[in-house]
């Protein structure tokens, strides 16, 4: 069966996450009812990562098999076409080879996560941002933001049901920017790793927040890192500021 | 009675517009049922610009009169109270002179008009840019924005219901910038003048979208403008695409 690539960008507001669930809305499920339409049968995609409920793609990537052969550009037209009113875009699609796989192929993760710090209430990013009132110490984030990168034991930063075999993960980059928003501004994290844990990025972003107000010193994320325990964590930040926006591959299939 | 300038952010989905209609949700209605929730009395604001339905605002201008002494920064915290769930949002608000006529003192106005050119369907910026398929030439419309510049008799771009006592009028600013966005590019339309005829920027961008696609030549424009006829403009685009980004004054109330 030929393999597909698909480039997919979603709002995470009206899904319980990408995974299917039995009556619920997902990505996972809206993409493979599409899927339906074009080749009646029950559909099982794959993709890079499981975002959940509430967490917005720009680019997640999934593959799917499927029996005909499509023309990859008629095949996302036809997809879009199906998955029309829901938030879900297919924003490419090549053909692949049988062993690429969205999941286990996938080399690096980006996410991006979006706080908007303004006292008034946000307007045109309602659900695309997490807000706060108050401004963040940038320096100070950044510095502790240092102490995550690399290899460690992340426990703390792990939610208590993460099915990841090890906490140990190795953390790529974690950069923050600060940029002009209408009446205030956005810090923007960047955060890459090969792969994360459960919750990993909302309980950085949550913890480093709490670095920028000044209720924890950037030495306090080195103590929550080295205390391997969930309860040092910041609180874990709302979904609707997280995207997952870039999945790297040894190949670029989208090149 | 002390005025104050507000500076106001909304979303024009939900709005017949900028101006209070009985019994019709428009932006200006909202304001001054916040307002007579600190002051329980008929109010009448005024705006700089009066945004049809479904147009955007950054920065629309308005003022009000009170009976009592606020404290500028008190009144914006508590009209954007009152004004929740809704999306319009206080982002300044400053005392000024009675003098100051958001309508009357405002030296210029500044529009934003967003055209999103993608296959897939909008997802993240749904409801805030006109989306079209096909790419445009930048270099073209450029040529074309530029017969448009300077004093003309604006007849091709006005509506028909348009109450303006003149056709004539001054167009200061006509840029054009292509932007990336995920999937596609944006063209960013930004139009200045000191005030502006009923639907003119919707007609100028519905006209220079025509030469974007070949369909009108450069040149199509000067007949257009020349014609100081409403059937020569190009078709007037919609709403969610535009957006009130500016409103110059003598002196900026709220630098």
């Amino acid at each position: 069966m030929p393999r597909y690539a698909l480039k997919i960008e979603y709002h995470g507001a009206p899904f319980v996450g990408w995974q299917r669930q039995t009556n619920l809305s997902s990505v996972q499920g809206a993409i493979e009812a599409a899927l339906a339409r074009l080749e009646p049968r029950t559909h099982n995609i794959v993709a890079a990562g499981r975002t959940d409920a509430g967490v917005h793609a720009l680019a997640q990537v999934a593959h799917c098999d499927m029996a005909d052969d499509w023309d990859p550009f008629r095949l996302s037209e036809a997809l879009n076409y199906h998955l029309k009113p829901q938030p879900v875009a297919i924003l490419d699609c090549k053909a692949v080879p049988d062993d690429f796989h969205a999941r286990f192929s996938a080399l690096e993760r980006r996410y991006l996560f979006r706080i908007l710090s303004r006292r008034a209430p946000a307007v045109h990013s309602a659900g695309l941002v997490w807000q706060i009132k108050h401004r963040l110490d940038l320096e100070a984030m950044r510095e502790a933001a240092g102490i995550l990168l690399g290899k460690h034991d992340f426990t703390t930063f792990r939610s208590t049901v993460c099915q990841a075999d090890s906490p140990v993960k190795t953390l790529d980059h974690l950069t923050i920017a600060q940029v002009e928003a209408p009446g205030g501004v956005e810090y923007h994290f960047d955060v890459r790793a090969r792969s994360f844990l459960h919750n990993q990025v909302r309980s950085f972003v949550g913890s480093l927040e709490r670095v920028g107000t000044g209720s924890w010193q950037p030495q306090d994320m080195q103590a929550a890192l080295d205390a391997r325990d969930r309860a040092a964590c910041g609180p874990v930040c709302p979904p609707q500021g997280l995207y997952l926006a870039h999945v790297g591959y040894p190949e670029d299939p989208f090149a």
